[in-house]
This record gives C-alpha cells, sequence and structure tokens, in this order.
C-alpha cells in the first residue's frame, strides 16, 4: 500500500473512532492489547511504609483532628503508590481490593455505632483499655489481638483506658466500592445495647475443635477475637515442627464453625520467622498486606529488597514473586491480610513457586523501604 | 473559635494533609463521606444504544478493519457514559464489572484460538454458517442462541456461513481488570483440534432433569450452547402460567449439572413480555445489561424512559428502579446478562420492591434512548 | 496345653461368655470375624422376577382387595429371598435400602393423601388416565413416565382412565425402617386441596439448563414428572454418540435446580442398549433395583445368567459384578433406582472395573431367572 | 357378607398369600400397618449398664482372652436388649447405627495395624502410657482425651505403660453392616510405620480458629486427638455463660477445618451439669449412647429414671424424650456419641422440646438401670 493511501486509510479510520467515540462506543480491535494481558499486571506496587512516619502523622492527628473534625475515624491510610491516581477508586486502595490503615482512639474517646457491608478487620498495635462493641457484645481489645467486623455487625468503639490505642484496619473497601454496591448505616443511637456478657467470644471459643453446642446455629461469625496469647503459643508450638516453605510457621485465622476465613471476604492470618529464617520465592493472584507486629528483616519482591522492622507496612500486590528474610537478632512476626476468599470464590487462585528456591536480588528499595 | 484561629488552623492541616500525600497516606476523616455512602451510588448510569447506530458502525468496521488490521476481534463495545472517563478500567466498561459488545465474523473468516480466565457468554443476533470451537467441541451458531465460554476454555470460531454473522458479546472483563489478575494465553495453533463429535451439548442434552451418564464427572461446564428454539418454547409454554412480577415470564441459563449460573460470574436469562405487560417495579445490588431480541416498548429506570425496539442494548445500573413495558404489538423477548454470581458468592446481593406498583415517570431519555 | 487344660479353659470362658450375655454384654473378640469382612458381604442375593408371575398376581389382587380391604395400597413388593428371614427388617426389602413393588389402581379409584419421611419415586407402567397429586399440583401419569415424591410432600392418586393403571414404586423403607425413625402422616381430608395449575411441572421445564425464574428460590423438588417421551427422546440422541461402558446410553433423573439425585436418598435412571450391546462388568457399592421396560437380554451377576424381558424385575445388591447383554431384536430400556445418594452423602462409595471386560460365565439362573 | 362367604373369602386370600410367599413377593396392603408408624419406632431401647459389671467383666477378659485367642480385641460390648435377638445386625447393636464397647488393653500390649470404612471414635476412660497410631501420627491416650479414627485411615495400637489402659470404643458398625458395605483391611507389617512427630495434632491445633497454613489442604481430618485437659476448661468456661437448655454446659468436638462432626457419620460431645442442674425434656431423631464419665444424677426417659453414676453407660433411643438431673455433690460430665450426622446428610433430622419442662416420672428403672 502506497504511504498516500495508508494516510488516507488512517483519517478514515479515526473519522470512525471520533463517530465512535461521540456515541458511547468503542474498537475492541485496537483496544485489546491494553486489558487483555498474557499474565496479571496489576497497578498496585510492591511498597513498604516505615513505622516511625505512620507512628508521627497517627499521633499528629490526635492533636488536629477533634472530636469534632471527625476524631471517631483518625485513621491514616495507605495509599498504594500505583493506585492513588486512580480515580475515584485508587482513594484509600493498598491493593485492587483492600483498604488499610493506622486507626487512633484517645483515652475517653468513643466511635459510634455503624454497620456496612464491607468486611472488616483489626489487628490491635499499642495500647489497652479500649472495647469494640460488635453486635453486642463488649470485647476487650488487647496489643496482639485479632478481631473480626464481617459485613452487616454493628460495631462501635469506647476507649476507657488511659494511654492512646493504635490498631491497624483492613477493609474489602476498594473492592465494595469500585463495585457500586457500598451500603452504611448508622445506629439510631450512639452505642449499640449490649446484649452478650463481655467478652463472650473468648468464653465460649477456648480450644480447637471444641464448638459450644450452643453456638450450633450460630455459624455466621460466633468469634469475634483472636486473643494475641493463643496465637503466639501456637505459633511456638509450630515451631517445632516443618515450616510452610513459603510462609514459614503460620496460623490462619478462621471461623472455627466453619473453618473458613473467619473475614469472609479477608483472608488474615500470623505468620513467625525464626531467626535466620528465609523462605522459598512464590507468587499468588490473591494480594496481601503485611504489617510487622515484631522482628526485623526484609522481603524480596519481584528482585527488589524491601526492608523491614516491627511496625512496618508493606504490600505484595497480585502474582509477585516474594520471599521473606528475618536477618535479626529475634524471632520475627508477620501479621497479613489478603484477598484469597474472593479469588477462591470466583475461582480466580492461582499460585507458582519460583523456578529456583530464592531470587536473585537486583536491588534494594529506595526511601520509605531502604534501610535506615 | 475566631476567625483567626480557624484560619491557622485550617493552615496546619492542609500542611498536615501535603505531609501525608508525601507518604503516600490519607486522613479517613476528611475522606469517608466520599466513600462511604449509606445506598449504592454507582458511577455507571443507565443508558441506552439504538441498533441503527450500532448496526452500522459495526459492519462498516466490516470493512475498514481487515484482518491484518484485527479482523479477527471486529467487535463494537458499549461504553457506559458513567464510566468511561474513569482511567484505565472504565476502558469497555458497561457497568461496573461486565463488558458487552456487538461482534461481526465475515463469511470465510476465522477468529484463532485462546482462553482466558475470564468468563464469557455469547448471543448470536444475525446470521447462520458459523462455528464456535469449545474445548474440542464444533458447535453451529444460529439466531438466537446462548452459548458459554467460561474461564479457561479454549475457543475460537470459523464462518462457513455466506452472510454478515452478528453476536453480543459479555465478559467479566472489567471486574478481572480491576482486580489486577487477567491470563491470556493464545493457543499454539490457530485452531484447536477437534475433540468432540459436532454439536456435542445438543446432543447430550435434550431435556430438563436427564443427565446423561457420561457427564457425572464433567460438572464444570457440560452445556455449550442453549438453542433459541428451546427457549423460545420454554417461554412460550410459561406463558400459560403466573409471570414474576418484575421480570415477566423468563428463564435463566443454568449450568443442568450443578442448577449454577451457565456462565460462572454472569448469569443470563431470556425474559418474554407478552403485548402490553408492564412489570412490577424493583431494584437490586446486581446490575443488568439487556439486549432486546425482539419486540418494542421502553423501560422505566430511577423514573425516566428508555425507549427500545429490537436490536437495542440497554444497562440497568446496580440498585437503579426499573421495570418493564411492552406497547409493541407483538410479544418483546429480552436478552440480559448480569453480575448476581458475582454478588450471590460473596454476600453481597439484595433487592428491594418499589413500594408502589409503578414508577412515576418523569422524563424520558432523549439522545440515544429517546423514541424517534 | 495338655488337653484337659484346654477343657478347662473353654468350660471358663462358656461360662464366663454366659454371664456376659446375661448382662446384655458380648465379647469382641470372638464375634469380629462375623461382622468385619474384607469386602462387602450383602444379605441381599441377586434375584429377578418374571413379568407374567407379578402381573397375574397384580391383576388378582384388583379382585380381592377390595377398597374395604385396603385396595388404595394395591401393592405387590418383591422380597429379596437373602433378606426376607430377617425379622424385622427383611419385610419388603429388596436391597439392604430400597422397597419396591408393583401397584394397581384401577379405573375409579382413589388413594388418600399422605406424607412420609421416606422418599419415594415411581415408573409408569401401563394404563392412562390416573393423576397423581403431589403438594398441590395433578400430574398425569402415562406410560414410561418417571415420578419423584419426596421426603414431606403430601400425595395422592386419582384414576380417571378406563384400563388398570400399574406402576412400580421405589421407596427407601428400609432403610428409614432401621433406622427407626419412620414419621408418616395422613392428611387431614381425602386429597389435599389442587393449588397449582395441571401439570404445572411440564409447564414449566420444557429444556436442558433452562430454569424458570419464577423457581429460583424453589430448589427442593420442583420437577415432579419426567415424560418418557423425552426420556427416550434424549436416549436415541445419545445413541448416536459413544456409550457409558458399564451402563450403555444412560441418563440420570436429576432435579434441575441442583443436578442432584431426583429423588434424594434415591437416585434413578433410564438405560438404553441397542441390539446386541453388551456392557464391560464392574461393581459398586450402592445397590441397584432394574425394571425392565422394554427389550430382551440378560445379565450376568457375579458368573452368573439372569435372563430378562420386558416387565421382569431384577436386583443388583451392592458389590456385585455385573453385565448387561441385549440379545433380543430390538432396543432394550432398563429402568433403575438406586441407593447410590446414601452411599455418596456417607463417602460409602467406591467401584471397580472387572479386571477382564467380560465375565466368564458359570452357570444360569434357574426358576424366576430362567430363560424359558 | 353372610360368614360362610367371609370364610371362603379369607380362605382365598389366605391361599393367595401363599402363593406370593413362594415367589418372594409380598402384600402391601397387609403389611403396611407393620412398618409406616406416625412416629418412630426404635426397636432400640432405653437402658443402663452399671459400670461394675463392665469394669468386673472386662478386667476378666484380660486373664481369660490371652493375645492367642484375640486378645488384640479385648472389647466387651453393649448390646441394646430391643435388638439383640434381631439377626444378624442386632449382633452388638447399642441404637440402630451404633457399636460402642469398654476396650481393654494391658501393658506390653500391642494390636496391630487396620484400617475400614467405619468411623470410630474413642474416649479414653483409664489408665495411661497407651499410644494410638493413626496415619502415622503416634497419639498418647490419656483419661478423658477423645480420638478420632475416620473411615480409611490406619491405625494401631500399643502399650508402654504399667497399668491397665481402658477406654470407650464406639463405631457405626450396625449402620455400615446393615447396609452390606462393609470393607475391612490388615496393614502387611503388624504396625504402620510412624511418619509424623509424635502427638502432632496437638502441636499443630492448639487454639480456636487458628489453622496451620500447612493443612490448607488437608481438611479431612487433622486434628486425631482432643485433651481432656482442655475439654474440661472449655466447660468450666462455659458454665459461666447460659446452658443449653437440654444439654446444660456442652461442647461438640469438631473437625477444626470444617466445623463439622469429628467423626464423620458420629456426632460426639462432652456435656457438664452442674450440681444440682436439670435440664428440659426434648426428644429428636438421632440417637445416643453416653458413657458417664464423672458424677451422679439420673437421666428421665419416656417417664422412667435411670440412675447414673461415674463409668454407666446408658442408651438415648431415637425419638425418646428425656431430660438429665445430676442430683450429686460434684459436677457431673457426660460424654456421648451420636448419629446426628447421619440423620443430618440425609435430611432425617428432627427435635421436639416436651410441652412442660421435666416429664412426670413414672417409675424407675431395676435392675441395671436402679439406685444400689
Amino acid at each position: 500500500m502506497a504511504r498516500e493511501e495508508k494516510e488516507l486509510e488512517d483519517d478514515r479510520l479515526n473519522e470512525y473512532y471520533g463517530r465512535l467515540q461521540t456515541l458511547h462506543l468503542g474498537p475492541l480491535w485496537s483496544s485489546i492489547q491494553t486489558i487483555m494481558s498474557k499474565e496479571p499486571r496489576p497497578r498496585a506496587l510492591p511498597y513498604l511504609w516505615k513505622w516511625d512516619d505512620v507512628y508521627r502523622l497517627v499521633m499528629e492527628s490526635g492533636e488536629l483532628v477533634t472530636p469534632d473534625r471527625g476524631g471517631e475515624r483518625r485513621v491514616v491510610f495507605f495509599r498504594n503508590p500505583g493506585l492513588e491516581d486512580l480515580q475515584p477508586w485508587g482513594w484509600g486502595a493498598l491493593t485492587h481490593t483492600l483498604y488499610a490503615g493506622v486507626q487512633l482512639l484517645l483515652p475517653g474517646e468513643r466511635a459510634p455505632s455503624h454497620r456496612h457491608n464491607q468486611n472488616a478487620i483489626r489487628f490491635v498495635l499499642q495500647g489497652s483499655g479500649a472495647y469494640t462493641l460488635v453486635e453486642g457484645e463488649r470485647v476487650k481489645m488487647e496489643e496482639g489481638d485479632f478481631l473480626i467486623t464481617p459485613s452487616g455487625l454493628w460495631h462501635d468503639h469506647v476507649h476507657e483506658g488511659d494511654t492512646p490505642m493504635l490498631w491497624f484496619d483492613c477493609l474489602d473497601i476498594p473492592f465494595v466500592y469500585q463495585l457500586g454496591v457500598t451500603f452504611f448505616e448508622n445506629y439510631p443511637e450512639f452505642h449499640q445495647p449490649i446484649s452478650q456478657p463481655e467478652n463472650y467470644s473468648t468464653q465460649r471459643f477456648t480450644a480447637p475443635g471444641l464448638l459450644p453446642l450452643t453456638d450450633r446455629d450460630n455459624r455466621y461469625a460466633p468469634q469475634a477475637i483472636y486473643k494475641w496469647e493463643k496465637t503466639k503459643q501456637a505459633l511456638d508450638q509450630l515451631s517445632k515442627l516443618d515450616p510452610d516453605p513459603c510462609d514459614g510457621f503460620a496460623v490462619e485465622y478462621v471461623n472455627p464453625a466453619t473453618g473458613e476465613a473467619a473475614g469472609h471476604t479477608i483472608g488474615a492470618m500470623m505468620q513467625k520467622l525464626a531467626r535466620g529464617d528465609r523462605t522459598q520465592a512464590h507468587r499468588h493472584v490473591h494480594s496481601a498486606v503485611y504489617h510487622v507486629f515484631r522482628g526485623q528483616g526484609y522481603t524480596v519482591m519481584n528482585g527488589v529488597r524491601f526492608f523491614w522492622q516491627s511496625g512496618d507496612t508493606f504490600v505484595v500486590p497480585n502474582w509477585v514473586w516474594h520471599e521473606h528474610v528475618n536477618d535479626g537478632n529475634t524471632d520475627a512476626y508477620l501479621f497479613s491480610a489478603n484477598d484469597l476468599p474472593i479469588m477462591e470464590r470466583l475461582k480466580l487462585e492461582r499460585s507458582e513457586l519460583y523456578p529456583e528456591k530464592y531470587q536473585t536480588v537486583v536491588g534494594d528499595h529506595l526511601g520509605n523501604g531502604g534501610r535506615t
């Protein structure tokens, strides 16, 4: 085809594309390469936030954000650099499905009762003396505890202690928001009434495989809290056995009445890396959000090292090669949340071991992820 | 607080927000109103495309888009006006989860074999003589037929007839794309080998409730095609009974081995509105995409009338009040696809009847949705 | 041990056994051989009943058993020779779980409405003009039709035709009886009220994979009848494809809303053996009850040939090697019912192909099973 | 009808019945009353065995039954007086589905490795130092421990302690035997090889809701043992909350990976009745077998009091009204096993509260069930 003809044809095609656009139509043949990738190409990037930064800014919000300025929602959340420019859903997205943040509740403060169709989980970072009310049950929160607030349950907080309370929150907000199907409702009163004994969950659930008979028809979310003391014991016990090759010594938080993820669309686990441990590299379709509860080390993601220590938060986007290394002097404990339940229920999950055991390290993450 | 003090404080807050932003962090208290709506606020808008427009542009692509320019993907797709500006996922999104388009295959043309983790369904609009190959089975497509190509199955097309072949495609592309988890693969050869008798599905599945014994362990997607002739008979038969109040005489296309949606994440149905029928208004969390197979009428969405006739496509976004009216001289047949399976598997579905039977009409949709 | 000592010890043991017995206790060590077999040793025997015998006796009951003598239950049932001496559950047991019989309803007769926790299926042998009422739906029965009356549904019969009506009944009576958990209830009136259009099932279910929207929340037993005409068409269609190696061309009757056995604890199927067909031998844990609807041939069970022709009934007990041969001049159609759903739900099912393709025939069944 | 005619007709009928019998056929109309009861009429009777009797006879078997006489199966089992005459399945039936017995293993003894398709559970009564091997895991048994050996897993025992070991066994032997589908297999060697760390279960499962990641794909029977110490703690904890009205403070033993009965077809639970507790009367379709672990009291069954104390065994047949009373000076702990999983999977379960709170006591059980 002569150059002139080619230009003529391109003109005709462009004019045609213009007409399509006017009518809110589009041409698949010129767009398919954009969207149909051979493998997952998440927009979310591997990234890491240092606790010093997060902590300083969260505490500062304690002064700035008074109750009349929204103090009951004093959360600083993580914005994935690969997602934050995407309007509007990049808002507060740490992965394509998950939101996470660090919440501060000051002594004497209360947060009003509400419910929503998002699923929420919570991991307590610091402080004591605060309570969450979940569907009539008052639950005391302490460092290292894991809590769930699944879709549709009323919940509110009150802080009766005397030091600031900090916890890590994770919700499926970006997922539900993108779907355009959010429901949110405030309770008619500030607090919901208390209808159950305090810490009802921990009184009813005390050992694995023992289901209170009174919970026979209460399979939705019978266990509201998972105490750190028990989680730590479980991991210490597991440390005497063989580790999971890719995740070390790890337990999933599950609903004891069904064995399924405690958080409905959000899975969660706590893993322990003993001093010197290095896990085998792998990747999977689901994404994960990590909070370093204790310890020091680094995670290699797609060949880049992200150095972490206690309090840091990092993200493993979908289909990213990753392995964890504990190069500190103590055991490390990593809390993480993930969207595996979504992937499994919709048959989207896959995973792959890295061809060799470890990745070749090609560099270190600068800035926030660099070791200081 | 004096005005001066207020300004000082605002300054301090803004400076604080700046620091948050630099560190890829965000303040929940000033963002929550944006994202936590009381009820679903989908970005997708109710909209309608006229067949005349779509048909003309699709046929024009037959001339413009030669095989060397991507002719095997000669699809004109629908872009929801409320979503198309959203980068990048607004690309080709008709609802927050679903893509749909009209594909043209010319006599003698072929499309190469491929597979992906998206689920696809197909509804044949015009023509005959084309075949789809799905996982080794050659399936003849004729007007009004419904076909499925669920996640992971190889599929390709070939047109052995002599008139243009047009079909309506629907996939969960926006959903899978937003999740960042797309897998796509081309078959090593142009066509996959044929391993099953022609139209194997229609030979094995001929009556409701009769499952071929040879399919006992083949429950994934045993039925590839649902012939129009059978669908029409089913609807005519149902028309002698009471209609569904909100959807008239309607059948869902399901997997006969499980009773679940034939398309895995995509539900589909065909509904018949007899002459003069007007359904009761309701709304539901899931979204739906309609293609008017035959007939003339209008659908009232949130009080606005969208007039349709044979060949038109319209969209009912999440949580939009809607009711259908057949005001033509013949029975109307509406094909539709939806994301109900996603909502059901993740426990997000809800629905509501409109307080009165019908909505108050407040206006007619101009432009594409207007009656000419 | 000297002989004397041995006798002394035996005496002591026998005295001990006596004391155990008195206290309703038993010794496992001397009983285990009886009960723990390496492989299933069902008490049920392979057996066959000739239609001539059954038909003559059933028709005779039409004269003998008048309505005042229980005419509404005019059923002659099959007693497995290996089970009938077992009190009390040998009563009417054709296999360890299944009861089957041939029922006669004379023109003008009616059977009163009742329900029970047993599951029932029905296969119509002769006649027309009779109706079953199932949970408010009047269903017309014709030759070759398959019907279900699952646990808990009201059902009754009425015969409006003018020739005797005969059908084959199969229930899980022995199973439920042995468990000691039978519930049975008569409807307050003779007939239950009719609340659905006549033949509601066949009007709603007309094609595979098409589920009426109005049945979305009615998944228990939406399809009451499976017409012979459709079953035959399905089998004729399947005959053009490859047969199941052990069962020929066969369809299972399933609930179209779930794909599970239509009869809850009782599976059922219709199989076609084309002229000259011989299936491959196999065995399985579940038991099966056959009724020869049409044709002539024989079934080899554990090496013995059982010759059958139209109307005969035979039983394949658990774990018995079997293969079917059509040596007649026409296609054969075998109806069968089985307890596979019980075995599958309790994880007891297993099956095995015979090492060679066919069994070595070691003899012919005499008496009822012999060819005349 | 004149008397003479009546006699003639009866003669004719009897002659007819004779012909039916000869051909292994039966008349439903004259048999239905026997088998179709309005409510469950189990053959199994409420009954109770005193520990003194059982213990004396079990210990005596230790002398009588030497290894060469079957010592590895030194079990004295319970024979329900209502079932024991039923041949052959009355053999060892405590309820219509369940077998139970007390096993004795003497110091130094071993039982060979085997597996079967029956499900087994075990509750340890006395002694320590014995181990069970289940599918490669060596599990130490101590007083009050609950263990499972579900269908198909290799298991064997060895006693390394120095006092006699006694445990309570419960299997679904009568159920599987009646179905005629028993499979039993000896391991090629006396003991199976040990492939897991000792007490692997208790090391992996230490807290409710924490699932070791390494067990993600091991959902069949991941927890082999439930230690008494944990069970007691759980019950003591529950005692501070409201009891189940009909069962007091009770926990079910479940598979922590699924929440389902740990024993597959056999459910099991431990219940605590505090001093003075009296539960509300009810009845249910499933049957239950009780072993009094500790305490003293009585159970009212169909109006009759059965007095029990530590070590006694009693049976609650299907659909029998029952309530428990602790009239001793200490808390009572009742272990029980049941066939609820069978009833639930086959949709046969029902239950009913007694119209008043307690039954009227009409008498005391004499003999074994009487208080001495």
